[in-house]
């Protein structure tokens, strides 16, 4: 890979100070002024690399899905098909939200998708687009599991990811809101109980 | 119940307003101006009522607090002990969800809790206090249908909680983000699967 130009460092720079300071004020939230400030550069400076607060919107919104592809659906593609993908895809993903979590941060992803929930525009659309994604890898992943006899033919793998989804977000309620320190045990709890009713019978 | 004055009426009308504009821009994003723009009233007949954004944005969780007991909680519990309350509890949830989902809305106390994920201070504890009770009534509703031995005596109702969490939250996703029409199908698939699991044996 070439190395990256000096342009092209300092746009990462800016987008990763944007995307920490989203966690707190949103995308919404963002002004170039104090991001600028942050990064003690001038105004016209961070302009000379995004044309408008929205691309910066799109571009933070990019890193973010490139770093969820990286930390959880990558690593989870490298195990075998079935039971085992799933399992690795579910404990990346509590990973995700924990190693956030460790700076005090949930999955800003799900932070954004409410945030933009009832807006329209480029950015709502593009975390629809990240979001539907997921989706489509856990139910790809589903169905796979279903080819490999692992789990019985006649199960949604649709209904599958949604009821996951269901447990990732209950998870992050759980550790984030109420910062419950069994959080772990109760989302293993459910997820062992999907699997098991989603298993084929052994005969 | 006394008529209410024209203080109380004013007052209910800016939260009102307030709640109505919290839906696109959240609660950090409400200003007085343009809050006081919307009504058609002066920003110092706004500080009249509330001393800071800080209070009105308190009033706002307080009112949907209210309207979240008097849709869901009270007609829930005003149904049979047990199974029949859970589902009650099970289908208003999903029809407020929808109410507000007609206008383009969802669950506006989620959207909340995620904007204030990562804050501090009194509004975020609102919040936090808010969504507790709710997992609590459904918590309390569980270990009723354990009493009553509908549900099986060695249920964990903290976890049949966190699920049923975990399908309210999906089913957002799916009606919100996904704009799925079997959104309500799914929900309801993965509650009776929940249920059915849940049940004392009959023997």
């Amino acid at each position: 890979m070439a190395a990256a130009t000096k342009g092209e460092e300092t746009r990462a720079q800016i987008i990763d100070q944007a995307l920490r300071m989203a966690q707190t004020v949103g995308l919404e939230g963002l002004t170039f002024g104090e991001l600028a400030s942050a990064l003690d550069v001038s105004k016209s400076g961070l302009f000379a690399h995004f044309e408008s607060k929205e691309d910066l919107q799109l571009e933070v919104i990019q890193e973010l899905a490139d770093r969820f592809i990286a930390s959880i659906i990558l690593p989870a593609f490298a195990k075998a098909r079935g039971e085992p993908r799933l399992r690795a895809l579910f404990e990346r993903y509590l990973a995700w939200v924990g190693n956030h979590a460790s700076g005090g941060r949930g999955c800003l992803l799900t932070q954004l998708q409410y945030e933009f929930q009832n807006q329209r525009g480029r950015v709502k659309d593009k975390l629809v687009v990240a979001e539907r994604s997921w989706f489509e890898t856990l139910t790809k992943a589903c169905a796979i599991a279903i080819q490999e006899k692992h789990f019985k033919a006649t199960l949604d793998p649709e209904q599958f990811a949604y009821e996951l989804l269901g447990i990732f977000t209950f998870y992050q309620h759980a550790a984030r809101f109420f910062e419950d320190p069994r959080a772990e045990q109760r989302a293993t709890a459910a997820f062992a109980a999907l699997v098991e009713r989603s298993r084929a019978s052994r005969s």
